[in-house]
């Protein structure tokens, strides 16, 4: 039997042989015999944080919570989640990081960047989100914890300022200075593998410009203080040059521009982003697929957000704000269809508003009205407020791109992740398609991936065998 | 090439020989080069409603001021959807409608039964649910529909009472009776096909019992009047007997025995069940799968419903309202699978209220608190408040199902339709099953059958050639 | 036995000898028993209306369908309420209509301006706040209603732009103009009196300065155009000028100013003013006192509102925002007193949001969220969601202060009518006291001034004689 | 001058000479030379509470806290709030607790009676209500409340069983070991007065009957156990006869009949009740009377609340919840006399329930929906969701009610305390009376009478002297 080729050299060379292209209009979906090949996850895992603010330290302060029993890493897929194999009678559903080869817990070792001089220990007592009942239990290694001087520009993040920061010299040499961090980050705790994950704030919007294009042109611009380049962008740059797989927690641009991209395949090193999906988009995602599911009409989304930490401090910046809208906005569209649907969603008012409001702090609401229509016009309402708590809900997707990451990276998987759109509001995505927002499908995409690491039949819930 | 039998005797000799079985390890999902062969949708499509009330008449209205181009069948897959074939990159999104042979809606006749003698207009003008304005401009049509004399029982639905009921006789002789009317309303309308969906009130909690066991012994019961047939099932009896597929949009037992399944078997008849699904129930089937996806726990789930309609009325009686209870109850345990994932789900409180409150007409309302938590058990509230309208959001169901179930039985498909759990807040399934009550699981399946029944590929979302 | 001079010059002549001044120490309180002398309502009453659009030509609208008996002028006092006198055990509650003289709903003439051509018809339907069958039967009445040209100037309202406007000319001369409409108008449809009430567009912020001090300097102003010179107060002057009361259903600055102020003193009229309180803050002087009466304390409150009708619009301009955030915003601080109360109040953050989002029309949907905290510093929340529709809160509005200015300018009341303070943002006050926010306190002001009209006991809710 | 003669024996001998009867013509309201006399606060003032629950403790727990400064007394009036006293611009308002003599919170002593035998300590951790840090800090004083042996009746209250309970003789034998125990209590803390107020659960709904008629018929009942008896009236009925003034914070009969009114005046005691006014009806009382104001109609209000704590469990049982349905449902006839006002409130639809939701524990939700009317009867909707936290809410009512009760009883007034209405969801009043539920009335009232116990002006909000 001849298989489809449908998985590329995006996974390195030791899958190439694998593949045999068959005709696609023979059988496109197919049980695998081989499983992909996968290194062992042996030694220490590095994760290295620009940013340890709140999310950062509620995931770093958790991940040592569990690992004393303290508490349970609920909404960490890697940690809790099952991936049903083989038909719905069978009864196969091992846990996720029983099924494919994860790095473990006690494993990891954290470092990081930030503008401010606080531990991790300090910065989390300020941030409030863990009682500090849990904090004192965890103290001794989060203390241990001091940001490196963060690579950082005023007119990137207007509303915020502190004294830990990098100075002199171009960007280029900013870049060097994190690759010696990395450097040492790694040989100071003896870890065998790196990832580098973006918890930093939302810088100002820019697009991609000709300095972004090739990797030439990238260091040329760094040397050349070029203003188009965001420390971010610096991040992501040492981070590929160091063979550090790299994920972006903020909407930023960031390394979605060409010459970081090309980077990465050339690397073969697995990257993926942007802006983590936590609060009000993560039900925005939920609720829009449904209500497309049963062609309910939407005639206008309001959405509102109240919060009281950093990031709203931040977002009170109408150049920060800017990027994020334009990544809470995006999702209706890719979502709904508009020009499949236009009776349906052409003529959708969509608005997204983020206010600073103090008195929340990281318990952040988030309120929308959303106007539906449905059998001949008729009008209907739905409001959905959402109590939540902002780094509770994001410390868990840390830890699983952290984890996926690695994997990915001992995988041979190279370049965007598509399969972990799931965690993001800005999924990366090919060149010339659509990123897809559809939160079950992005599970559904998720969970196939990893079946088809490990050879298992891919899912497609037609179950008509269940009636045979 | 061959292929696993992974569908079977229900769908009838004609695809048998289609079927070639293969090992389960080498191909499970595949491409059918031969669609299913589905007889083409000519003649009058007969379409017979016990309950001509709100619903119903909403239903019916809405038919007619489509036809006159006076609004859009929104919320109905079969005339608004369309479904993606082939890759993302291919672009083929035909409308359901254009990819599977359905009956057309000028096609479709009405009919049906009720305890009150109004026409579909008088029953439509007292429910409140469409502008008068609109419903002048289908007057002729509504008019026309006198109901049949309804089989009822007072011990069934407690709360209403009316005059137009066959009386006299077993409920053997109403069976015949109803048969009876179904051989006229054929006859006077000159149909080609008929199908039967239950739009009546929802009756007081029963179990199957020995009576329902075989078609014998449920004949036998009709003769003696057995207090354990209700008359819902008398309705799937007549119609089951008069070749009429029948769905059931209540959550009363009705065809949910082995008799009245075994019948529809027998007689190559698809039948589909219970209980519209449509404003809370839809919501919470959306967002359980999606705290589910993202490994949230939930403590506590309570919905609570205020309405004002018949149907509101009626369920103010604990023994209907305990019928509704238990579906509206058995979703969230099917989807959270607590036996899975005890931490997240096992102690999960849950509540559901309707309350009878006639300042709101049909403009039912349904709040909805979940308490949820995450990362080390921090927990974070949810709050849904759904402005719906009851009839408006059943109406397209109706038709959905009505046109599928006439597809399903040209198409030689028979016994229960677990493609359509879709629209069912309790959908039937295979004895040793589970019901699939995610409802983007649910679509997939939906849409999956049709790409099946016309020879497409099945979609996955794995993607990974995308990134070839 | 002497009284108190306690209520005086604005009060006129006729009031003026009815006073006796008493030693406050002994009695300050009292009842009178003699009323105060009120001119009889004959004749008709003009009521002159800048701005023709949803607010005004619903209630323009409202008052013809009263009159045809279409409908009841529910949320008006002077048509609805009642009065109660003496002790609750007396049960003397007449309607404040039969208490005090008002003028009838059959002698009121409207008339108006506008920067549209429509006709009070065509601009009700625009506005789509009264359902179109409702319209029709009052089309002859409101197609009559033709708007003369408006005075306008793009800079005080930036995001509407109209073909009906006075060009041409100083303000000076814009002024003399509108005061000859005035006298046509009187003249044309032969009223005895005249009330004007400005219902037009919220102008972008700005304060008293030297041209507003006197009326010498006001008039310069005009003749030299002065932009510190607002539309609104042109009409306020020529109002004023023609012997006509005014108020002012906007936030703008209009007649708030010393040399309109002293203008209506010096001419024995009466106005009022400013900004109809109607949805959320309505709700917020309800609220708040309650809070203040419990001595809960306040971290936050944090209101939005979305709005899609032209006042939306209007104020999507941050100018027009402005003036309204500045009378939304005040209401808390004057009502919780937090100079009295630091613990409680003196760290609350408020914040008000206006979002123009079009699905909604008039539909306002206001949201707050309310931070309270309780014993030892507990905290609370309480969310409110208030689905209203602005025009239909604003127009009894309208009616009542039209026909209790009338009653006021011929009971002998000039200046600032601090008694209606109950319907306004940012009542009027006198100088040097502050404003009263409490809507109750408001009430019991405006039914004690009714009280106290007439020659009846005040009341204080003592009530210790029932337990005599 | 002559004043009227508007309060009377209630209190008692001392300010009966200070009254001197006027024509109610003449002068109704006036300012009192002499202020009454009042004994002062010496000694020690006990508290004796049965129900030593979530609410006692609270109070308790919290009373320590501010004596040890480690939080405020918010919600307390008689710690917390200011009274104004003359004019607006005197500037003169003073504390509640400098204006009139209240006991001093270091000057309380407690004790009470429980079904459980936990100490106060152990109550309060079971209860949850105050975090664990804050109890250790009060943990000695608490410890030290050791609950005597209850009466309770099983009948009375079904779901919840105790061991703690004084068990063989009559219902009078029970009485007399009451009795036996107030005694013991004042002798071994040395008490200067003392105050019961009740904290217990809310009994089955029962109606005063004979045996309630007078004291005999009521002490005859307790001898011969009549099961119409409740075990709060023995309580009571303790109380009264050991001269100890009595408040009821639930919703039972209690003392609210002849039998045991008549004893208080008798004994010159103050009494109140009944059922504190906390979190969902405190703001039906708040919003009710806004609607009100405005004339706006109501067509429907539903309350639905969740809730997890004791008293939810005891509500659970219909005959309890009977009893808190209907001081719960009555508050909205007597704010909008819809006798008065039937257009806008003869049809209103009202509706409460209570929802035992475990997940919540004593921070109870309650979630209202009002379908109001406005002009033209156009419908609106308003949505209240109040986090609230039961006991935080009712704590300082205790401490206010204690603290009122205690300084009436000191001024000699007996009997029914209505000024204290503000404080309860069903307020006794004097026979032929109707309760008065506004809340702003009811502070009003209150205020007025600290005013004139201290010969201060009573304020009616006339306010036209500033206009002067």
């Amino acid at each position: 039997m001849r298989r489809k080729r449908f998985y590329g050299c995006y996974y390195s060379k030791w899958i190439d042989t694998l593949l045999s292209s068959g005709s696609s209009k023979e059988c496109t979906l197919l049980s695998i015999n081989e499983s992909v090949k996968i290194a062992p996850a042996e030694g220490k895992l590095g994760v290295l944080i620009p940013g340890i603010g709140a999310v950062s330290t509620t995931f770093i302060a958790g991940v040592e919570a569990v690992k004393r029993g303290l508490g349970h890493p609920i909404g960490s897929l890697t940690q809790m989640a099952t991936v049903r194999l083989g038909k719905r009678t069978e009864g196969r559903s091992p846990y996720i990081k029983d099924f494919v080869p994860l790095a473990n817990l006690d494993d990891l070792v954290f470092g990081g960047w930030d503008i401010y001089e606080d531990t991790a220990y300090e910065a989390a007592s300020n941030a409030k989100v863990l009682e500090s009942s849990l904090l004192e239990q965890v103290k001794e290694p989060l203390q241990a914890i001091k940001p490196m001087k963060a690579v950082f520009e005023q007119e990137y993040v207007k509303l915020i300022h502190g004294p830990n920061v990098k100075t002199g010299g171009t960007k280029y040499d900013k870049a060097l200075a994190l690759m010696e961090d990395i450097k040492n980050f790694q040989k100071d705790n003896n870890v065998a593998r790196t990832v580098m994950i973006w918890c930093g704030s939302t810088e100002v919007f820019h697009r991609p410009s000709a300095v972004h294009e090739t990797l030439a042109s990238f260091e040329e611009g760094m040397k050349n203080n070029d203003p188009e380049i965001a420390p971010s962008q610096i991040y992501a740059y040492a981070a590929l040059m160091s063979g550090v797989p790299f994920a972006n927690g903020a909407p930023n641009l960031t390394h979605d521009i060409p010459a970081l991209l090309d980077l990465a395949k050339e690397r073969n090193l697995p990257v993926c982003g942007k802006d983590f999906k936590t609060g009000q988009t993560f039900l925005k995602t939920l609720l829009a697929p449904g209500f497309k599911a049963r062609m309910l009409g939407i005639a206008g989304w309001f959405s509102t957000n109240i919060l009281g930490n950093r990031d709203g401090e931040v977002l009170h910046d109408p150049g920060s704000f800017k990027t994020k809208e334009e990544t809470k906005l995006s999702v209706l569209d890719h979502i709904l269809q508009p020009e499949l649907y236009p009776i349906l969603y052409k003529d959708l008012y969509h608005a997204v508003r983020i206010n600073y409001y103090p008195p929340r702090g990281d318990a952040k609401e988030g309120w929308d009205n959303i106007d539906i229509f449905g059998w001949l016009g008729y009008p209907m309402q739905i409001k959905v407020d959402f109590l939540c708590r902002d780094s509770i809900l994001a410390a868990p997707l840390v830890l699983d791109l952290v984890l996926f990451l690695d994997l990915a990276h001992r995988a041979g998987m190279r370049g965007i992740q598509e399969w972990l759109s799931f965690y993001f509001k800005a999924p990366m995505h090919a060149p010339g398609l659509y990123p897809e927002h559809d939160i079950f499908i992005q599970l559904m995409k998720l969970k196939n991936t990893l079946r088809w690491m490990r050879g298992e039949d891919l899912i497609t819930h037609l179950g008509l065998e269940y009636y045979d």
